[in-house]
C-alpha cells in the first residue's frame, strides 16, 4: 500500500476532477506526441519498401509524401467537424454507434483498441531505436530497454493525467524544437548547397518497381497519420470551451506534423539517405546536419523521449474507450471503475500488459511491428467519416451540404487508403489484425449478452416474487472443543434459529472425549455425532447438510465455520484445509449460507 | 471425480481395514522388492569404482562382496529383534524416539525420508537402465520413460495397498526366479568351464588402488542392503501373528538377497565383466549365460519390473512415516489423514513429486544418483541399533545380555559402515543429504512449535473465558435493488439483530433512484447512503464498518454480502470482484463476521 501511494500519489477527491482539465499547451504535448512522433519512422518505412526496387526507386518517396500530406489535410478538416459535433468526445465508436449501428461501432472499437496497443509498442520500439542509433552498444539490449520504458510509462499513467502532462510537456516541445531546427538548418544547407551530400551506395533491386510496391510504400508511410484521431476522442479533457480549444490544438498539431514530415522526407531524398539496420534515418540526417556534437545527441534524446512518451496518448485513449464500452456492457464492468487517481486503472494495466507482450513477441523491432500498424486506425477513420456522412444526410442542419462534402471527401479518401493498406499489408501481418477484430467483436457481443441475461435473471417484477425461506437452522461443524469452536457457537447463539453443533465420528474414543468436554463448554447447544463409515469427514458433513435441506424445504441452512487464522500466511499450510474444502463444496447449494467465524492467532 | 474413481477405485469402509492385511507371500513381494532389486545395480557400482584403478583391481570385488554379505547377516539378526520388540511397526524413528530422545529420532526420520525418495528415483532409473540395455534404441528416452513409470506407480499406490500387492507379486517372483536361474546356470557353466569367458579389455588405471578407493567401492556396494529395514517399519501390515510372520519374511528376503548378490558378484568377476555406459552388468551376464534368446529378454523384463516396482515399497513406507510424524506434530496434520482408499494419499503424492524431481534433475541416471543413496539409510540403521542397545541396558528383560550383544554388534557394524559411506561419498554428493537432514529437522521442530503455540492459544481454561459480544449488527452492502440483494436482506431478516442496508453514494442521481426503489422493495430495512469523496466504494464501506466497530465495542458486526454466482466459472471475470475484495479486507478484523448469500444464475 505504501509502495502504491509512493508510486501513484495520494487519492484525489471527486471535486478535484474539474481541475484535472488540460490547458491547450499541455493538451498539445499530450495529444500530439502520438501523431508528431510518427515522423521519426514514417519516412524510413517508405524508403524501406522503395529500396527493394533499387536506389532509383527512391525518387518515388516525394510523390508518396505528398499523397500522405493530402491525407493529413483531409483528416484535419474532417475531424474538426467531429470535434464540434461531439464535444463529449467522439471517437470512431461513438460516431459509428450513433449513426451506423452496433456492428460498425464494435468493429471500429475493436480496430481502435488494437491500434492503441500497437501505438505503444511501435512508439517504444522506435524510441529505443533512436537511442541505440546514438549509442550503438545498447543495440543488443533494445528489447529489455523497451520493456523498462513501457513499465515507466504505465506507472506514470497510473499517477494520473495532469501530472503526466506536465511531466511530458517539456520533452515533447524540446523534441519538436530539435526536429524543427534540424529541418530548417538542413533545408538551408540543401538550398545553398552547403550540406555534405553523401553519395548513396547503389543498392541492387530485388523486386521490380510495380504499382503494388509503390502502394505498399504508401501504406507503410500511412503510419505518419496515426494518432490524428486522438484529440477527437479526448475533447472532454480540454478546458472550456472544449471544442474550440480542441479544434485549435488539432490544427496546430497538423501543421507541425506536416512540416516535419515533409521536411524529413525532402532531406532524406536530397541527401540520398538509405535505411540501415542499426541506425535510423533521422539519426543519419542529424549526423549530416549537426555532425557528431551535442546538437546531434540533443536531437536523438529528444526524438527518443518524444517517441517513448507518444505511447502516453494511447494510455489516455485506450482506458477511456474501454470504459465507454464497459458502460455500454461490451466490456467487463470493472473497466468502467475510476481508480483512485481519477484514471481508469484497469484499462491502463491491460493496455500496458498487451503492449509489453507485443514488444517481447517482436523483439522490440519497429519494422516487424509496422505491417500490423495503421490498419486498425484507418478502419476507424473510415467508419467515423462514414458515420458523419450518414449524420448530415439524416440531420440536415444549417450548412449540411458543405459539411456533407467535407466528411464525404474524408470517407472516400480514408476508405481508399484503408483498402490500399489492407491489401498490400494483408499477407505481411495485417490478417492478424482482421482476425483480432473478429475475435474482439465476438467477445464484445457475448459479454453484452451475458450481462443482459444476468439483469433479466435478477430483475424484480411486481407480480412474481420468489417465496423465500423464513426459518433458519444453524449448523456448527466442530472437530474439537477449543476457544475457536466456542467462539463460533457463541456467535451462532447471538442469532435466531435452531443451533446444532455437528462432529464426524471417525474415532469412537476421540468422539467420547469431545462429548464429555462438550457437556462442560457447549453452552447447552445440542451436539450431533455423525457416523462416518468411509472415514470421510467432508462426505459425512455434506450428506448431513443434504439431508437437512431435504427434510426442511422451507429453511435457510446456515453453516457457521470456526476457522483458525494463523498469524502469518505461510502457516496456513499447517492447518487443515477443511474449512476451504467445505466452503467450495457448499458454495453451489441453494439455501445454504456460509459464515466464517475467524479466530485470530497472535503468534 | 469419475476419473478419480476409475483410477483409484471405490472408497472402502473402515471395517474393511482388517482385510487389508498382507499374507506372507504378498508381503515378501511388496517388502522385499526394494531390498532384492538392489542386486541389479550393487555389483555394478562396486566395479565402477574399482575399475578406476585398472582391471587388476577388479579382484577386490570379491572381498568387498563378502564384507557386504556380513552386513546383510548382521542386519537380519538385529532387525529381527526390533520386529519382535516393536510389533506396532518399529522404524528407526520410533525406536530412536522411545530410547534416545527427540533429536536422534528426528535425524533418523529425516534420513529415512530422504532415502525413501532416493529409493524411488534410483530404482526407477535402474529399471529403465535394464530396459534400455535390452532395447538400446530407447536409451535416449530414459528420462521420459522413468517419469512415465513413476506416475504409473503413484496411481497404483493411490488405488490402495492390497491391490498393489497382487499386482506386484507376479513380476517380483518372476524376476527372483529369472535371476536365480541365471545365477545357477551361470555358476554351473563356470564350475565346469563350459561358459564363454570374455577376455576383458584391459582398462588403464586412472587412480591408484588406495585404501580410500576400496572403501569407496564398499560404500557404493552398500546400496545392496538398502531396503532391509522396510519390513520392520511395516509389521502392522502383516496378518496375525504379525511379528512371527514379519520375522520369517525377513529371513526369506535376506537369503534371497544374499544368494543373488554373491552369485552375481562371483559371475561378474569370473567372466571379467566390466561396467559399460549403455549396458548394465546384469544384461552382460545374461547375454553370456542365455545368449540373445527369449530367456535373455525374460530376465531383462523381470529385472526391470522388479526395479520399477521396488519403488513401491517406498510408497508403503514414506506415507506411513509421514503420518506417524504428523501424529506427533512434526509434519502438517493433513499428512495423518486417511485417503478414502485407506492409504495416506498426501504422503504418496509428495513422495512421487520429489522422486520425479530427482529423476529430472539427474536425467534418470542411476550412477549420478548413487552417491546420495544409502547415506540416509545407514544413519537410520545406526540410530535404530543404538536405540535398541540403550533399550536393553535400561529394560534388562530376560536374555537381555544376548540381545544387547546382537544389537551392539549391529550398532558398531552399521556405525562403521555409516562413517565409511559418509566420508567416501561426502564430496560426491552426500553433503547434500546432510544439509537436507539439517533442514528437515529444523522444519520438523518449527512445525511442532507452531502447533504447540496454536493449542496454547485456543485452549479453554476454567477460570479465564474471554468475554464475547452478545448483540449483533447486520450490515448488508448493496449496489442496486435486485433479486440477489433482496434475497440477502431477506436472509438477514431471518436472524436476530439490527439490520442496516448500506450503499456508497458515488453518483447522487443513481443513489436517488436506488432510494426510491428501496422504498418499494426494501422490506422496511433502513438504507444508509455513505458519502464517498474519493469514489472508493471499498474505502467508504471499510471506514463505515470501522466506525461501527468503534461505536459499539460489545457487538458482533455481521456483513451479509449478496453475491451473484455465474452459471459458468469463466463468467466470474465479468462480475465485479468487490465481494472478494471486501472479504479479503474484512478477514482480519476482530468481531467482523462475513456471510455470503449467493444468488445462483441459471445461464
Amino acid at each position: 500500500m505504501i509502495l502504491k501511494r509512493w508510486l501513484v500519489g495520494d487519492p484525489l477527491k471527486s471535486t478535484q476532477a474539474a481541475h484535472e482539465r488540460l490547458s491547450k499547451t499541455l493538451a498539445l504535448a499530450i495529444f500530439s506526441s502520438n501523431s508528431i512522433s510518427s515522423v521519426a519512422y514514417a519516412t524510413e518505412e517508405i524508403l524501406l519498401v522503395l529500396v527493394l526496387a533499387g536506389t532509383a526507386a527512391i525518387a518515388w518517396s516525394i510523390p508518396i509524401s505528398f499523397a500522405i500530406l493530402f491525407l493529413v489535410v483531409v483528416l484535419t478538416i474532417s475531424y474538426r467537424q467531429i470535434i464540434y459535433e461531439y464535444p463529449e468526445g467522439g471517437g470512431a465508436y461513438i460516431v459509428s454507434r450513433n449513426n451506423l449501428g452496433e456492428l460498425p461501432a464494435l468493429i471500429a472499437a475493436a480496430a481502435l483498441m488494437i491500434d492503441y496497443v500497437l501505438t505503444v509498442a511501435v512508439s517504444v520500439a522506435a524510441g529505443i531505436a533512436a537511442l541505440t542509433s546514438a549509442v550503438p552498444s545498447l543495440f543488443a539490449h533494445r528489447e529489455a530497454l523497451g520493456l523498462v520504458a513501457s513499465v515507466f510509462i504505465i506507472v506514470m499513467n497510473l499517477r494520473g493525467v495532469r501530472e503526466s502532462g506536465k511531466f511530458f510537456a517539456v520533452p515533447t516541445y524540446f523534441a519538436i524544437g530539435a526536429l524543427g531546427v534540424m529541418v530548417v538548418i538542413g533545408s538551408i544547407q540543401a538550398l545553398f548547397g552547403q550540406g555534405v551530400s553523401v553519395s548513396p551506395d547503389h543498392q541492387t533491386a530485388v523486386e521490380e518497381l510495380t504499382l503494388f510496391l509503390i502502394l505498399r510504400s504508401f501504406a507503410a508511410g500511412c503510419s505518419a497519420v496515426t494518432g490524428m484521431e486522438v484529440i477527437s476522442n479526448g475533447v472532454k479533457a480540454f478546458r472550456r470551451p472544449e471544442s474550440q480549444n480542441a479544434s485549435t490544438t488539432m490544427i496546430q498539431m497538423s501543421l507541425v506534423l506536416a512540416a516535419l514530415f515533409m521536411g524529413i522526407s525532402f532531406l532524406a531524398y536530397h541527401y540520398g539517405v538509405l535505411p540501415k539496420a542499426d541506425e535510423t534515418v533521422i539519426s543519419q540526417l542529424a549526423h549530416l546536419t549537426f555532425g557528431t556534437g551535442a546538437l546531434y545527441y540533443a536531437l536523438q534524446i529528444g526524438t527518443m523521449l518524444l517517441l517513448v512518451l507518444a505511447a502516453n496518448s494511447a494510455f489516455a485513449g485506450f482506458p477511456h474507450l474501454a470504459s465507454i464500452l464497459a458502460r455500454d456492457g461490451y466490456m467487463p464492468r470493472q473497466m468502467a471503475t475510476f481508480g483512485d487517481r481519477l484514471v481508469f486503472s484497469n484499462g491502463i494495466i491491460i493496455l500496458g500488459v498487451f503492449a509489453c507482450f507485443l514488444l517481447i513477441l517482436f523483439h522490440g523491432d519497429t519494422h516487424a511491428l509496422i505491417p500490423l500498424y495503421a490498419v486498425g486506425v484507418f478502419i476507424s477513420f473510415t467508419f467515423a467519416q462514414a458515420g458523419m456522412v450518414h449524420r448530415w444526410l439524416t440531420k440536415k442542419g444549417p450548412h449540411w451540404r458543405k459539411q456533407l462534402i467535407v466528411n464525404g471527401v474524408g470517407a472516400v479518401t480514408t476508405g481508399i487508403a484503408t483498402i490500399i493498406i489492407a491489401s498490400t499489408k494483408f499477407t505481411h501481418g495485417a490478417w492478424i489484425v482482421f482476425l483480432l477484430i473478429l475475435v474482439l467483436v465476438m467477445m464484445f457481443r457475448s459479454i453484452r449478452s451475458h450481462y443482459k441475461a444476468v439483469s433479466e435473471q435478477i430483475a424484480l417484477t411486481r407480480d412474481h416474487r420468489p417465496p423465500l425461506p423464513r426459518r433458519n437452522i444453524v449448523i456448527v461443524p466442530i472437530n474439537g472443543v477449543n476457544q475457536a469452536v466456542i467462539r463460533a457457537v457463541d456467535y451462532a447463539r447471538s442469532r435466531a434459529g435452531e443451533i446444532r453443533a455437528v462432529m464426524v465420528d471417525v474415532d469412537p474414543e476421540f468422539t467420547a472425549r469431545i462429548q464429555i468436554q462438550w457437556a462442560q463448554w457447549g453452552c447447552g447447544v445440542n451436539l450431533i455425532a455423525l457416523p462416518s463409515p468411509y472415514r470421510s469427514v467432508m462426505g459425512s458433513l455434506l450428506d448431513y447438510i443434504e439431508e437437512v435441506l431435504k427434510k426442511e424445504p422451507d429453511t435457510w441452512v446456515t453453516v457457521v465455520i470456526p476457522e483458525i487464522l494463523p498469524a502469518h500466511w505461510w502457516q496456513s499450510i499447517l492447518h487443515n484445509q477443511r474449512a476451504l474444502l467445505l466452503k467450495t463444496a457448499l458454495l453451489f447449494k441453494e439455501r445454504v449460507i456460509l459464515t466464517d467465524v475467524p479466530f485470530h492467532l497472535k503468534r
